[in-house]
């Protein structure tokens, strides 16, 4: 599993106001935190109405002076993510495209000829569509346009989309089977999902996530954007690896347990 | 689902004192809590060496003061499978039969002609089959035996069983495998599972035994033999069918939660 760190967003209160207050402290330790975890791309919002580039490159300077984990660039605005890539060490993802407005002709040309992936999500100027099938259509228009542009399959990470479980009960069922027509099509291509908004309105929602997690596995999603902090998440993960025959003898999921990542935590 | 509580079982170290003292309030109070936590049935193991039939009897009498839940009657011995269906009020289920010895040919006669249940294990005198298509030549013959003695297949529960997953990480693959013929070959037929041999020997085992609950209950599982105390494995239950969709708007996993069968603890 390819895990992208959410913890950096300022739409979460307290990074919100880090950003406001330059609280540089909060942000090189949700880095710190993150990278520790194992996460294997540090997703970076400023979720700021003004000055979002200017904001954006101080997050990027403080997680990489922190760690050389690389960086999920998130912006709503395709042109931040397009201008953010330059303060970039290395290579990371651009979060995100679909086919709403001008996204896709801003950010693929960005990245064509890098090493850059990047999130794409399966809804357009309607919102996320009902049907696996206009996803799919949704899927296909959005692999021809990276074909345009020479980006190869496996730097692209579709997110299939949920709906909230509690008013669409087919929710996950229409994410998984969007999930296997993109990987019989596509079988380079990475699959990834926000995924807490299955679980919006619900109450415990950590037993909705952590169910969707290990079904979506199931189903071919080889990334997520979660908390890699969330021990009983990651352990889940490590878990349903091994258990669906991707983990021999369970050695990482022992070397995760050896290395903290879930588990009780230790005492102080 | 159907929930087996498991936990009045002499061989959980508390029980087993408390069989071996009397203890007569501390049976009581398991089957009370776990009649509490939703269970469909509880399962009642003596795990003695002497007097196994009276203790048997002992323990059904109390819990069938307690509770009307119906009763999973457990035992190595078929014959006092046989033997204590007469102390229990209403039909329940016996645990188990397979085709080790004689265990059908004095299991299946005694629940003929009756409402009463049966757990069948699909294993033989040699142990546990590494293949799937042993379990399913097992299944059949398991099958053949049951038309004979004209017991409907949903009377039945199927446990595919599983392997330790440390030592062969195929352990689930087999499980999902066995269980997806059986369901193609006979849809009424129940699929359950002990799952805890799963996770023996690794740490943290309750994220094995979680994502293993989830992964099976994809692959057509709708029994278990669980602890239905436990919370976080009870709020996996209930978000994995609203996940599957079968429970439209989360009815069923709100009124759980409001019934407090998971999620944090009241405080006292």
């Amino acid at each position: 599993m390819i895990i992208i760190g959410e913890k950096i967003n300022g739409s979460i209160p307290s990074v919100g106001k880090a950003i406001a207050n330059r609280d540089a402290d909060l942000i090189r330790n949700l880095a710190k935190i993150q990278a520790e975890a194992n996460a294997d791309y540090i997703d970076c919002c400023a979720s700021v109405n003004v000055d979002e580039l200017e904001t954006i490159k101080w997050l990027i300077d403080l997680i990489q002076e922190t760690t050389d984990v690389p960086i999920c660039i998130d912006s709503p605005d395709p042109q931040v993510c397009a201008d953010a890539m330059q303060f970039c060490k290395k290579a990371g993802i651009v979060n995100s495209v679909s086919l709403e407005g001008n996204k896709i002709d801003t950010i693929f040309p960005a990245i064509a000829g890098t090493g850059w992936g990047c999130v794409a999500l399966l809804c357009d100027d309607s919102g996320i569509p009902k049907t696996s099938a206009r996803r799919i259509e949704i899927f296909k228009e959005i692999m021809a346009k990276a074909e345009e542009f020479d980006i190869a399959p496996e730097r692209l990470y579709i997110d299939p989309l949920v709906e909230t479980l509690g008013t669409n009960g087919k929710s996950f069922l229409t994410f998984a089977e969007t999930t296997k027509v993109i990987k019989e099509l596509y079988p380079n291509v990475h699959i990834t999902s926000g995924l807490s908004n299955i679980s919006f309105g619900l109450p415990v929602r950590k037993m909705i996530n952590m169910s969707f997690m290990v079904l979506a596995m199931q189903a071919g999603m080889d990334s997520a954007i979660v908390d890699p902090t969330n021990r009983d998440m990651m352990g889940i993960i490590y878990a349903t690896d091994a258990l669906l025959g991707n983990d021999d003898f369970c050695m990482e999921y022992i070397g995760a347990y050896r290395d903290n990542i879930f588990g009780p935590p230790p005492k102080d």
